[in-house]
């Protein structure tokens, strides 16, 4: 595109996001090699990074050039530069539109809450952390007035729009509900059958450093790109798409529950291929810092991690490959285990307190129950001192099970102290993308299961590059999922996949 | 203080100094754990951020703070003051001073000379590389122009200036004349001894692992603080000040020269404690971004380091502590080494080509030679193209040794490529102050040797602490010297010193 105010914007952004790339890098060495004592200075160093992204991604310059651009039909008439002016618009919008005294408070709110909240988490004590609840949720409520209630909407869409671009909390009701009443019945024809697969094996001791030789080997199976990124250890795995040839990994090991660093390092490395499949590396075409260049949204960020830690990650199929190689570099760990003994290990379903922990098949259920009372709690339909009440009816009602305290209920989460309200369907819409892409997929790819069980991953990876990644944020989610799959999303693939899973499983 | 704009002044550096610290993290990272392929984006969020701490420093607003401080008696009364105020008023004179096309040419044409450079080395090839050579010489003269000949001065002063400030090229002509003079005739007198010490069991092989845990054990023993610091592996050692709190080193291991590592990481470690022992990390005195929590000059962090890798690291008394741990991690690798003959080998006197692989006693007759050529090269007496011929007949004359080629030869170092020039000083000041500063210590603290021979390092970081390190850029180099040794800097203690090791090794 020739268009000068056209090119300056893209430098500008280019910019933007250069100085933001940098706080991504403080990020991931404060998680990963930061001596203690740096903690804090280095506070110091990400605000004012933070400070001068904000800065530039607002200045005014920016602003006009976008409106120029706006008024050049030449411009708009091309579909790709249209949508990084769609996008660009909608950034400089939500960033100019929050004052800057409410930026601060929710920052600095967000960040005492977070403290009150471990200590009542620690303490089991809700009425400690009620307050800031109640705080942090009408600041959000300010949030989404800055931001707009879209029309015929309601607040909590102004907050989903910030992790899932054009969703609304309607759109995601009409998918949950149907959801959620399936998997409450799928959970419970489950409980029912009384079978209980053995997992024994999956806490056998495994040293670290097996489990990293393993997850590396992993990683180039799946033509994860290690000389433009890398795998480093945590205390919580992430994934940080830090720059251009630069996408890093962390996972996390423990002797005696070696499928927890692997599927971790198989989700984060879902999340590094799209991000090593945006056309920000090439060199012929260097869209770095323009919309294009950036992946859709949370739910299909999650769509990407999910598929290969689920669909390839838990097959049957991956195990044919993976478990020969595993019991060559695990030794006596694998003793015994056979391929139907591994896969009903990792596909057990079993309802659970904890979300971080919970299977495949009770999820989303955990997350549901999030999404209920974040938009009742929104909306004032819900007053914070019934949150604990309203949480254990949910757990009671969906997947059966008491809570035995707050601890491990309602106080489980970090998200809600600094205000990340809104992020939690993003978990389940990656699992509701994943499983509709994946019929595609079986379709397209028609002897893909042959090639996993060969441990061959790159005719998959390439489909998800073609489809996917490769056009950043050309599509809204919904158009790109209507594209590849020719449907709105639904919760019937995801249902067929996990139905047809506990059938092989426990035979219902 | 109180003085409004002295606070504001203060507040401006320490984002001045963050924005640098987050450039410096930038460089830890991509010597040490940047993947590959993140290099060609790296340089862009280099310059970038070096663009804002630039743009920062230079703003029109810190010259008009300083210049009100300037006028405000009660401030500059304050020795403490008075020092930032000196400091704040040439760092920004000299970042001011430059136009900013001569910044970006300097820039350019350095990376640009660097690659010639490499090239050049590989060929062997001084007419490749002269004429970057020609022009680097060129636009430094410019540089030293902008900055100012001081009166009765010469060109190199102003160069020289960045690095250790204050002092002049007559100044260190006076001492390097002695000095080589010494030293010249030292190394010869060790020639005609005809001993060759035994140096075979240093090339015994030792697993890198090994090294590592040796060499943080010394770190330990040194009081390095390992919570506000590191010691990773690059290609070129190094130390970064990263940040309050956060100090790095690296090293490097080669199985087959253990003492490489060892005396890499105690020379990092040396640069490492006087960073740690800058005020900027103190919660009581929070400095950081004065110059009153900066390091003074190069000359004086590269006396912290020699100090500890060769007046604590190549003494005997070192060896009688440290020997015994060694043979205990390395096993096979230290069998029949007993301490006369570990002390000897790490004490060889042997001329040889290369400066960065020079043993202690010839060290300096490298830096010598360059800084002759410096300083003739800037004034013009001396031509681009005659630098081959002046280099080998100095190598001749000083060392008494041939240079077959210019790869090890004029084109060994890189330095000059990127217009490095009146730095190569400084190693060899850091050499001359450690010995003058060890000759005071020794008296202040009479029973070191002894301390150093059970491995009990806290006395000798205290005094260096409380000497040096708190005080930042309080005092220039040459205050500081006289203050700690009563006396100027001089070519003495560092001749005593050599002569000294030269008997005990050499018996001459």
């Amino acid at each position: 595109m020739n268009s000068a105010p056209y090119q300056e914007l893209c430098t500008l952004a280019r910019r933007s996001t250069a100085l933001s790339s940098v706080g991504q890098l403080l990020s991931w060495d404060q998680e990963t090699y930061m001596p203690p004592a740096g903690g804090a200075f280095r506070a110091e160093q990400s605000s004012l990074i933070a400070e001068l992204h904000h800065k530039h991604a607002t200045d005014k310059r920016v602003g006009d050039l976008i409106a120029a651009c706006e008024q050049d039909k030449g411009l708009v008439a091309n579909g790709a530069v249209a949508a990084n002016l769609r996008e660009f618009r909608r950034d400089y919008d939500r960033l100019t539109k929050l004052p800057s005294a409410l930026v601060a408070e929710l920052a600095m709110v967000g960040s005492q809450a977070q403290e009150v909240w471990k200590e009542a988490r620690a303490k089991n004590d809700f009425t400690m952390f009620a307050p800031w609840l109640e705080r942090m949720y009408g600041l959000s409520r300010q949030k989404a007035d800055c931001y707009g209630v879209p029309a015929g909407g309601e607040r909590y869409d102004a907050l989903l729009d910030e992790y899932e671009p054009g969703m609304t909390a309607k759109q995601i009701e009409a998918i949950f509900t149907p959801l959620r009443m399936r998997l409450s019945d799928l959970v419970q024809r489950v409980a029912k059958t009384g079978k209980h697969p053995d997992t024994s094996m999956l806490k056998r001791p495994v040293p670290a450093d097996k489990q990293h030789a393993f997850g590396l080997m992993v990683l180039k199976a799946m033509h994860f790109d290690l000389e433009a990124g890398r795998l480093d250890v945590t205390t919580h795995p992430f994934c940080s798409g830090l720059a251009p040839g630069d996408t890093r990994l962390t996972t996390r090991y423990r002797d005696e529950a070696f499928t927890d660093a692997l599927y971790g390092t198989m989700h984060e490395a879902g999340h590094g291929l799209y991000e090593q499949g945006l056309p920000k590396d090439g060199t012929k075409e260097n869209l770095y810092g323009q919309p294009l260049a950036e992946s859709i949204s949370l739910g299909i960020h999650e769509s990407q991690s999910r598929m290969w830690e689920n669909l390839v990650g838990r097959s049957k199929e991956f195990w044919m490959w993976a478990l020969p190689l595993a019991k060559k570099e695990y030794g006596a760990a694998l003793d015994g285990v056979d391929l139907d003994t591994i896969y009903k290990a990792v596909n057990t379903v079993k309802p659970s307190l904890i979300r971080v922990e919970a299977d495949e098949g009770t999820y989303n259920m955990h997350v549901m129950v999030r999404f209920e009372m974040e938009r009742a709690l929104l909306s004032g339909s819900m007053k914070t001192m019934d949150v604990p009440g309203e949480w254990n009816k949910r757990y009671k009602d969906y997947l059966g099970i008491d809570v035995p305290d707050d601890r491990r209920g309602c106080l489980q989460d970090v998200h809600w102290s600094f205000g990340l309200i809104g992020y939690f369907p993003t978990y389940t819409l990656g699992n509701l993308y994943a499983a509709q892409f994946w019929e595609t997929i079986l379709v397209e790819i028609p002897d893909l299961k042959t090639q996993i069980s060969k441990g061959e991953f790159g005719t998959l990876r390439e489909w998800l590059r073609e489809k996917i990644h490769k056009h950043g944020k050309h599509y809204r989610a919904d158009e790109l999922c209507k594209k590849i799959t020719g449907k709105d999303l639904s919760a019937d693939p995801l249902l067929r996949y996990l139905e047809g899973k506990v059938k092989t499983v426990y035979g219902v």
